[in-house]
């Protein structure tokens, strides 16, 4: 398909958008969605952006039953001239066709979603905020929509584009959190759906998530489900500890999300010559690191936070505290990094930002 | 709630019924529908009875993104007195609640619900067929609604009810199956989600169902996502095995669902005083009693089929033909018993069905 094959219909209504300071994630939503639908015969076809509005969805809809679905999510940012740049979008797309595949849903042309993404972005351009730490936050999915309530494959779907205002997720700087170690629930196991961006892994985690919630603790890290003893991620985030010097992040083997910031977290890594393995890694070693004193910092990475300092972690009733509770160095520079490129402040050598004002620099 | 409380908007514009002889499975929807709402200021609310329509959702609605969804499956028969029955379905709604424990979904009043899929299949009544092996297909589900893109439970869900006439799973009788054991990818593990009825569990089985399938295999058999050794479940139902007279069939371990059928199945050899035992049972022990001989006869048990005989396994390349692929003595035994209580021409000394047009009896 053609970018130019895109029907768009302007909202004739548009919305009061938030106040800056009154942002929270993904409560409001813009203008404008992008929609598309697939079938067997025509396969992805009817491309277009039109208001943001309900879907009408029969109640036989497969997704509501058997969560034949997948997302992504990603951000757009206002740099300082004004203009508006996108984060890695082609990782994200990569990663939609790899989950598509694992969650048997048809290929998406990865340009040409990337295009209607930029023609999306580029009609509510005056929604993506430009205060401090403020972004357009991009929800990417695709549901099951066939009205059929046998197990198999959906015969179609509809892919969506939303998108959403949302504030600085540090209301003041990055903060570290009190993570628990989870025991009882599990996350994914190999085999299963772990390293697709797909629902069902989500609803999975939300049982544990609640159960902490409830000692004080703002996510749990999660353990292999077939020993229980390796670390997979630290809840929605991939993660990363400092011990001895060398960053250490758990290898993808299967069960865990290839996020785009951990990528990004190893790049950076990588480019400043700091030792970093990808490798299993278990809760004793960690414990073992921390008793000697050399473990030095810990941090989840993610679309949302960007970079999430882990103060304490509880395990099986006994309180690790990294860093004294506070942000480390390393943290705090990756983050700043990061963020500095996303927003156009800091030299781009990895070439991540793709601007969404500037086309012609696309189609390079 | 009271089921008077229910609002009823009749359908003025009914649908043609499906021939009987041409019913699929799981695409022909009745007039009706029952849908509820809940908020976390009202609690459940707003049931209604209302014609079979699209629902209207916000596509940043929890359940397109995180898969916070359950779901139940079971069926309404025409007895051939003309009065229709429901089978078990206190077990479902009892189970859909241990399903919203897991996902952290609202509880339900099983006793309003149930009295209001009476109502709602008494409306529909007309369109529970009466030939020889179909039925009403009943799909109770609920879904998270909040327009909300962060990880969390959600604040709003929909119950609903929908219905669907049913043709008979087997066109001919019951007839054996081709089943390979899956290696590769796994279903659930302990500290998943596999005992809860979810849509990711089925998410999940697609792809090693689409690879087997290319080969001619009609399901897969689970293996545990631990040791990889140990048998879960046929496809989409448990699963029993006949070794040496006696009755085996996986333990409730956590990863395994919970089947009503499962329970029915056990129900009816202890009350036939057929040795049976729930236990782990791995795939060496029963290619060890194939070796022996003493493998008799192997079978799924669903909702869908209630019961279909496996004829073949293919484990590791290997083919294992069980009863000469035909179906046991005991698996149609059992299926007859089953589906002769379900129609109403067997008695029913467990006190099974329960009748939809005699409601008097439903309240004892």
């Amino acid at each position: 398909m053609e970018v130019q094959s895109i029907q768009v219909e302007k909202n004739t209504a548009p919305k009061e958008k938030p106040m800056t300071d009154q942002l929270e994630f993904g409560r409001a939503f813009t203008d404008h969605m992008f929609v598309m639908d697939y079938s067997d015969e025509l396969g992805w076809h009817n491309a277009k952006i039109q208001p943001y509005q309900p879907l009408s969805i029969d109640p036989s809809s497969m997704v509501f039953h058997y969560g034949q679905s997948v997302f992504e999510g990603l951000k757009a940012f206002r740099t300082e001239s004004g203009e508006v740049q996108l984060f890695r979008p082609t990782k994200n797309f990569e990663r939609m066709n790899k989950s598509n595949e694992r969650l048997v849903i048809p290929e998406i042309d990865e340009e040409f979603v990337l295009q209607a993404l930029i023609k999306l972005v580029e009609i509510d351009k005056d929604w993506v905020p430009g205060a401090d730490g403020t972004s357009l936050y991009i929800r990417p999915f695709i549901i099951a929509t066939e009205p059929f309530l046998g197990v198999a494959p959906s015969r179609n779907y509809k892919f969506i584009i939303i998108l959403s205002p949302v504030g600085s997720y540090y209301k003041e700087g990055i903060d570290p959190v009190k993570i628990a170690v989870e025991s009882k629930f599990v996350r994914a196991v190999k085999g299963g759906t772990g390293e697709a961006k797909t629902g069902g892994n989500y609803a999975a985690g939300l049982k544990g998530q609640e159960d902490v919630a409830k000692d004080g603790y703002s996510q749990v890290l999660w353990l292999d489900g077939v020993d229980r003893k390796y670390i997979e991620e630290v809840g929605s985030m991939n993660v990363f500890f400092k011990i001895n010097g060398e960053v250490i992040t758990p290898a993808l083997n299967g069960s865990i999300l290839p996020g785009v910031t951990r990528d990004s977290v190893l790049q950076l890594l990588q480019h400043w010559n700091i030792p970093v393995s990808e490798r299993r890694v278990s809760m004793q070693e960690l414990a073992d690191a921390h008793a000697d004193g050399t473990l030095e910092e810990a941090f989840g990475s993610g679309t949302a936070a960007v970079i999430s300092p882990i103060g304490l972690l509880c395990w099986d009733g006994k309180d690790y505290h990294i860093n004294n509770g506070e942000t480390g160095e390393l943290s705090k520079k990756i983050y700043d990094t990061i963020t500095g490129i996303q927003y156009g402040k800091l030299e781009d050598p990895f070439n991540w930002n793709i601007q969404v004002t500037q086309k012609a620099k696309v189609n390079q």
